[in-house]
């Protein structure tokens, strides 16, 4: 069966994966974007825009975010900063003509909304109702191949709850952030049947594979 | 003037500086003794008790945090797993008759004891009136050396809120704890003008010495 990933998915050392205060100009908070220091010069990023990268273990993990993905789940704040309902059709994502994504995107969002198919294969849907019907959906667009979790905290959280994601790579930047959403709070991961996999250290960030133990009864 | 420091303190992934559930046999909490596996092998643990051990910046990290000290302060639960008033003086610390401090230990607590003289220089204190009088009296105990600041994660967090930390080393540590005593919660480091001033990554954890920036006015 396709599994349930999160990739690339970054917190500061206090906990947050996002600032606090966030605006349009700001979508992460406030500073938010030094978040992922680790992973901007990664050739995975960089060649998103036809430029040469690092390779090394930090490039490897945001590598393997991207490896046999058939769809991609995402919260509605990931998907861009228009909140309640949607005054037009012009908001078309972060990511341009040709997202990044070129599967199917399953936008989670209390408004509903006509699908978007975009350059490249992406195509964004929107899901009214919830996250189990949202993961359904995924499920049916990937096939056999996986699905992965985009963010932010809210989405990631929700799913960590229901026991849905198998494996999720965080990275852990050497940063505070002193508020905003916290990954960790009120969340017992251990409870929940989670651990830690294998870590690997960089000089940018320290990351961890963290998966569901198949032990665990559902 | 003498500094007042954190070494060494360390934390899981969800940042818990001890697990849930602490007693006499796991004074660190269920799953709390893992999150030392970086600093058991090091030389500077291992010599305590005549051993050989690692070196490298796991060691080097540990070994920092003995330097230049004249006083240490620590939260009763550092001393000891006896609750309450003392119901007698047979608990002398956790470290035997020559504990690893060799200058004065203040201890914080709510109940008043004689001061206990341990072999090598180690004495202890038991302040009952605060953590600034706890201060007051290591600064004075320590003269122009540093004062460290041991733990736990209680003590640790009443000193940051007073900013009265110079300089913390925190090691996270690769494990979950998914509960017990959170170093973070509520805590905006970056508001009490905080700052991760370097970072060191291992096999083993993820080191950040944080600062406090000292353009922030008391």
């Amino acid at each position: 069966m396709s599994r349930v990933r999160v990739h690339a998915f970054t917190v500061s050392l206090d906990g947050y994966g996002a600032g606090p205060g966030q605006t349009l100009e700001t979508p992460l908070g406030r500073g938010g974007e030094s978040l992922h220091g680790w992973f901007i010069p990664t050739r995975t990023f960089q060649r998103m825009q036809d430029r040469p990268g690092t390779t090394g273990p930090d490039d490897d993990l945001a590598a393997e975010g991207f490896e046999n993905l058939g769809a991609w789940i995402m919260g509605r704040n990931m998907f861009g900063p228009v909140r309640g309902p949607w005054p037009d059709d012009l908001w078309r994502g972060w990511w341009g003509e040709n997202p990044p994504y070129h599967v199917p995107v399953f936008v989670l969002t209390h408004h509903a909304r006509e699908p978007i198919e975009m350059e490249g294969g992406t195509v964004f849907h929107f899901v009214t109702d919830g996250i189990e019907a949202a993961l359904a959906r995924a499920r049916e667009a990937a096939g056999p191949r996986d699905i992965r979790i985009g963010g932010g905290v809210s989405t990631i959280r929700q799913y960590l709850e229901a026991r849905r994601i198998d494996e999720m790579h965080l990275a852990f930047s050497p940063i505070l952030l002193g508020g905003g959403e916290s990954l960790f709070a009120g969340l017992d991961l251990l409870a929940l049947g989670y651990r830690v996999e294998k870590h690997v250290a960089t000089g940018s960030a320290m990351h961890a594979v963290i998966s569901k133990n198949p032990e665990k009864p559902e």
